[in-house]
């Protein structure tokens, strides 16, 4: 399915029937066999553990079925995670949305599966804690040093040899046993257009150059592949779901680039569009240009492949650590990316609009989440403006809502009845933006407590929406305004409030974040999720979803005598009317409801089809 | 002032007529002359800056008259601030409370006073930054090592370092020219009698060994005087306000303490009580001893003095650093030390009433700013239970209101006006705990925009006082809720929402924190402040505060599945309804505020006179 997703996502923009597919490839029974022949491999080479992550080399969330060695091992497919392999035991680390999905999908009598708690702890800790109760003093733990970053292998180092144990980069293991494995990608590159960038590359290296590069470091290595898309406006295919190309770049003092990466990728277009100044080399000459270097050179600490920074350091070159300078200029938007993004929001509004009315007209009639699925794909891709899903959509219905990151699977697949909730997280990747909305519908009669917690997630959302914040806050105060309900209520849920959204790349992109140890400040132009949530296991899941853009306030109520900032919502889909207990609703959250329905009645119905506009018109009557 | 107080203090429980002094200590025109002779000490000995920080060798924010070294140099008066001479500049730094009173305080000629940012940027960056644009590379920076932490000097010799700049630790240079310099303190020590603590020493001092020298260190080294006083049941008076001892421990695996503090001290009862596993030791005697330890010790990087961990490595000692093992046990109350807290916020209520009352009585009749302080000390006073206030009241009218740590004195002193507010936040030290309350009153009519600021301040102690969160939450949520209203109006204010107080201890003690960088989670049995405000400059002030003990929530209403904690409110003192503007308050509100107003009225009329008694009535009807 990947493939056939990338090779028409280098072609055009089109028509391509279905996205995503159900199959369950976890096949469980399949992880203790490839178990036993990595734990020979291990002995082999005199290893008590080794560590077999999730991540690729570059760091994102989704990668290449070459890079799926987690799943592969395990059968566990989620988008974060850790195994552990020792000589008798293994575990898969997975924070709170994996908890359920996990011990589902392994072998349970080969691996157990242990939470780590990702707001409270870091999975460090987790891990490390772990190894030190079950390895013996002076046990050695292997890694492949291109698939962790420096920061991670520094901390877990610095744990290890509190408790004796040493960590030690190795060949990668799971390579050597996976016969059939994929050769890595190799998606087209293509230009990204100044119509919806908004800066030409040459402006965006010079500026990165001179802020970044105005001390001592000499040049700045990009490790990730979305701050390489952003620098050099281009866009990749070499993953699902992210267009980005698999690279690593360095930026010089004068603002030319060293971009590593597979030549056979760009096109004609892309090497002009590159011209003269971005130098295209193979990324077999990586490590030769690396130890030829003069330091120091600036790296983010949490993006550098470990094996990059032991090059450089054997190399004897310096590295500067500090934040990768492209992360927050890219993240906020310049005004050709937010009406950019707006569009897209309107255009995907109204596809969900159809998706919505379809639902509605058809939930009694038996359809199921792979119907939902399919459906909602269509509806994005008859916009005839869709490059991809921003992720696999999540299409939950009854107890599948309470797994947070649920895939349908023919397995898994399930009539959506009456009396239950649906619960839709999809988005699309346009050219000129991306999209992330969930929205929980009510089908029929919904237990009212269902509606209660539905009613504080929505008041939630709300308090965020309309909030306003001095400049300089960083979100984990906004993060707290939406969960004042549900806490009042004896209620939280396990993931964190909001995160940024790149502008046609990842729907997950930082520095901003809505939650614990969120450290960027928030600043006009960038663009978050609200997405509060609640889930009760084997029951039902409610979340709710819109992405809003930051900006000044300047209201007219305006009497204060400090810079505010505040929420532009960008997402127009109604949000169900129908599962709400009005009478928990203030005056204000009535008001703020009727206005965000009123706006998206005007912006969205110009744009559907009678059917969808007819829907529309219940759907944002004032409450 | 001081030692009268000191003197009082060791001997009983009352009758001295004054605590507070109202004269301004502070002259500006005699910091030039002291700068200039320090000068010359700096350049004798090659030193292009030097030091002079508020701090003493303890850490606390009261100090000596022999630590006023910082007060002495500029004439700030202010409870934390840093100053640094350089060959021909000179700067003060403090945050946002003394913002004003710095510049009042100081010789502007001599003394630049430089805001830091206490919310969102630690003071050593500005501090570094200013020494870097304004020193040669190559320059250096002298400091006396006792009044530094460990963890400050390292951060600010990595800061520094980075610019070219040498820190060196010297003999202190302002006692050299202080030539009248006031003797250390002799305050007596007291044992803390098992009816106020719920625990013994002995109990304590097991428990902590048990837990902080389990795995390699050998002995706690114990730098808090408030952490040794807790540990040990003792309470001294070398300083105002805090009863505390001047003391350095190390607590030994066996659970004995060498406990280094002048042994004229302790008079025969505290040495009876500490025999026979606490050892008391001449402070003469530290240098010796902490060379002879077998290490590795633990301490907390941030209240060790940089001199003991420069004696440690010296002799070849090595210091695990991490968290003082007494500071969360001190903060997490006992049952006995809750109940005691409950009982002195009754007293201290009824004093608070009687204070209030006769405020409401005579503000029409010109009374001052002074007459208020001396007022609510003699009010405290007659409980027959007062220690010592627990810092210097500030009583700030009208525009003094902005003045955040305001303390008045006979040139600031004015008549409070009809159409102004009165600040009023102060607190006791009693036997059975440490209390702290501020009340924002209306003076007649009150202008209708800070009355609605007042209501939005009172709304966010509302928010703050009736929400519940998760079992591990840091306080930055809770923070947040008491700004709510504030930011929605584009206002906010500069200081964090509460702090830990002691229990016949520090009125501020952590770990427990509202605010940002809150780092430890808030248990059940701390005693937390919630005090929101609002300041403007020159014109008026805001504030409401109440301590609150933190506890599970056991609400009839409780309906969800997690561990959620609550407050219960200590303090017992009116609110002042008729500054408010109650068309901005909801239902929830007004219900708390009116149950609020009847528990004072029932618990703390019937310790008031007929007078305070009557105004209660009034001052607690319903609204």
């Amino acid at each position: 399915m990947l493939r056939a997703a990338c090779r028409v996502r280098s072609e055009a923009a089109t028509p391509y029937s279905v996205l995503q597919d159900f199959d369950n490839r976890s096949i469980p029974r399949q992880g203790p066999p490839r178990l036993a022949r990595l734990r020979k491999k291990m002995s082999a080479i005199g290893l008590a553990g080794y560590l077999i992550p999730r991540a690729d080399a570059y760091g994102g969330e989704w990668v290449a079925p070459c890079d799926r060695r987690l799943e592969w091992l395990t059968g566990f497919t989620g988008t974060a995670g850790l195994c552990i392999a020792l000589e008798k035991r293994a575990a898969i680390f997975v924070d709170a949305r994996y908890r359920i999905q996990a011990g589902l999908q392994v072998d349970r009598r080969a691996f157990e599966t242990r939470g780590i708690d990702r707001l409270n702890a870091p999975r460090r800790k987790a891990v490390s804690t772990w190894l030190a109760e079950n390895l013996e003093k002076g046990s050695v733990v292997g890694y492949d040093s291109w698939l962790h970053t420096r920061k991670e292998i520094g901390d877990l180092r610095s744990d290890l040899e509190c408790g004796g144990l040493e960590l030690k980069a190795v060949a990668n293991l799971v390579d050597k046993i996976w016969m059939d494995r994929p050769p890595p990608p190799l998606g087209r590159v293509e230009p990204y257009p100044i119509e919806y960038s908004g800066e030409t590359h040459e402006s965006k290296r010079i500026r990165i150059a001179n802020s970044a590069l105005g001390g001592k470091s000499k040049a700045v290595l990009v490790a990730s592949p979305e701050s390489i898309a952003w620098l050099l406006n281009i866009r990749g295919s070499d993953i699902q779901r992210t267009p980005v190309a698999h690279a690593f770049a360095i930026l010089n003092k004068d603002a030319s680039v060293e971009l590593f990466a597979l030549p056979e990728k760009f096109c004609e277009s892309a090497r002009r569009h590159l011209e003269p100044n971005v130098c295209i080399r193979h990324p077999d000459a990586l490590a030769g240009f690396l130890s030829s270097m003069s330091g120091p050179v600036l790296a983010n600490e949490s993006t550098l492949p470990d094996w990059i920074a032991n090059r450089l350091y054997a190399a004897g070159v310096d590295i500067e650590f500090g934040d990768d300078p492209c992360e927050a200029p890219k993240a906020t938007r310049n005004s050709v990316e937010v009406k950019g993004a707006a569009e897209a929001h309107l255009r995907d509004g109204a596809a969900m609009a159809e998706f919505l009315a379809w639902t509605h007209l058809n939930a009694s009639k038996g359809i199921t989440e792979i119907d939902a699925v399919r459906q909602l794909e269509k509806c994005r891709i008859e916009t005839g403006a869709l490059r991809d899903i921003s992720f696999e959509t999540i299409a939950a219905s009854g107890p599948n809502g309470a797994i947070v990151h649920y895939n349908v699977t023919k397995q898994s697949n399930r009539k959506i009845r009456s009396g239950e909730t649906l619960l839709v997280d999809s988005g699309g990747q346009y050219l000129d933006g991306t999209t992330d909305v969930t929205r929980t519908i009510g089908i029929g009669n919904v237990d009212p407590e269902i509606r209660m917690i539905y009613t504080l997630v929505v008041k939630g959302l709300i308090a965020v929406s309309q909030c306003r914040w001095p400049s300089g806050k960083t979100g984990i105060e906004l993060d707290a305004f939406a969960r004042y309900h549900l806490w009042m209520a004896g209620l939280d849920y396990g993931h964190s409030t909001g995160h940024g959204v790149g502008h046609f790349l990842g729907v997950h992109e930082g520095p901003q974040y809505l939650g614990p140890n969120s450290r960027a400040p928030i600043r006009p132009g960038m663009i978050l999720s609200i997405e509060p949530g609640y889930y009760r296991d084997f029951k039902f899941g409610v979340r709710t979803e819109n992405l809003a853009v930051v900006k000044k306030f300047t209201g007219a109520s305006k009497k204060g005598d400090q810079e505010m900032l505040c929420f532009r919502t960008l997402t127009r889909v109604p949000i169900d009317i129908s599962l709400l207990d009005l009478t928990r609703l203030n005056e204000c959250e009535r008001a703020w409801l009727n206005e965000y329905h009123a706006s998206v009645l005007e912006d969205v119905a110009p744009r559907c089809s009678a059917m969808a506009k007819s829907w529309l018109k219940s759907a944002c009557a004032p409450i």
